[in-house]
């Protein structure tokens, strides 16, 4: 099995469980080693007293991203961190990509940026995620 | 009417439209000048691919309470960066309560610190959140 | 020896290698378990091009307050990462005083916060302290 | 004048008063629009007690190489927040190059990026920074 091929079971071993993002409507659209990609629509229920989508929803998607990216080799990973930079204003019914890559990956601890851009391609937002390997596989009986 | 009545009307004003925190379910238990307390419970769509509240639930949360907090004045705000570090998993029906304070209030720029507890008082998380004032009301005809 | 003690004998045994808190004038005022206060005057060779202290050196005072208190209990810790948020500048002959605490330490990892003021207690910065212990004891021979 | 001439001029301006970045050994090795490198040796007066390079000097490092960047188009902008991650140690007498490449450049705010190399070109540390145009020139009287 290629790098990709891992990847992308890895992902599939963690979206069977994952109520969240599933609930969230987010697709992933590229998964490869260390590197994932994830869309998601505002919806009318992700917006937030300013009219905007709220920042969490925004958060929540560059976390998942990040978590797929970060569990690509099968090393099952925990956020330890995360910081967003809030750049544009994210509107409903925006088409949110985002999209993750490693910066650092050491025997435990990794970090990895997230961009996250719209439709239109502008930047919304950067995150950058600390995460922690468990010492366990990421797909249990494989 | 006094500094605890203008954030009440604030956080009312801004539950008004906020579709994302009512979908979450959080409930403001405290507001005041600056301060503000949430509660949320963890939901069975709130849950990741490891079993436990996703981080970006836990970090919704606290994006709304400091939300709330730096719009207390009727100054209103957006977040412009949030930092959040995971200290402990947070579970399926785990009662979570964020309690935010001000760390810096400038002309402009605003800095919040948010801690999110369980219902043991288990520290789940901690946050720092980076607030930009926008030069209108939070409660547009007041 | 209690924890004060200890506290002490492990910034005396970090002291007596530490040439950069050293050379920056570095003073330690207070030191107790996971807690640790520090004191530096703004040189003329700690001014940048704006005429005021550099950032870097503001870090420094923080990073170096930060790795006694996290040293305090006779594990040896290193920062793992920092974040800091100027809040006010600092000039020439400012006497500058930053003060640690503990926000989390758990078996290996550890939170702390970091405030530094000036002679006025004008806030100056704020910092975060991610610290990661290494498994030896801070006083080698003890 | 170029866009690199200017980022030039920019920093010749900025080191006439740079005390700090001189008494550190910081050599600016290339310069451009919103992009700098600049190297410095890690002296036996930058060594902290665990006989590694203190945080605090490649944090000063980092730090320059961003505020050269974000200067570089003659609008005078400070840090107004840094998160660096330590990722190896650096070691008496190595060569650290720091390289700041823009994320994102707004009307006032800004968001740089800046690795931090040894000779053996390992990664030692990444850092972020938040800059802020004050509105004015960095070089005054143009």
């Amino acid at each position: 099995m290629n790098a990709q091929s891992l990847a992308r079971a890895c992902v599939n071993e963690m979206l069977k469980d994952d109520a969240c993002s599933a609930a969230l409507g987010m697709e992933v659209m590229e998964i490869d080693k260390r590197r994932a990609s994830v869309r998601m629509v505002v919806r009318s229920d992700m917006v937030n007293g300013h009219g905007l989508c709220h920042g969490g929803m925004i958060f929540s998607l560059a976390d998942s991203t990040f978590a797929f990216a970060c569990n690509s080799e099968n090393h099952s990973s925990v956020a330890a961190a995360g910081q967003i930079d809030f750049l544009a204003p994210a509107k409903l019914n925006d088409e949110l990509t985002a999209t993750a890559t490693v910066i650092h990956q050491g025997k435990r601890k990794g970090l990895y940026d997230v961009t996250v851009v719209n439709q239109m391609q502008d930047q919304i937002a950067i995150f950058r995620g600390h995460s922690h390997r468990l010492g366990l596989p990421t797909i249990p009986n494989r």
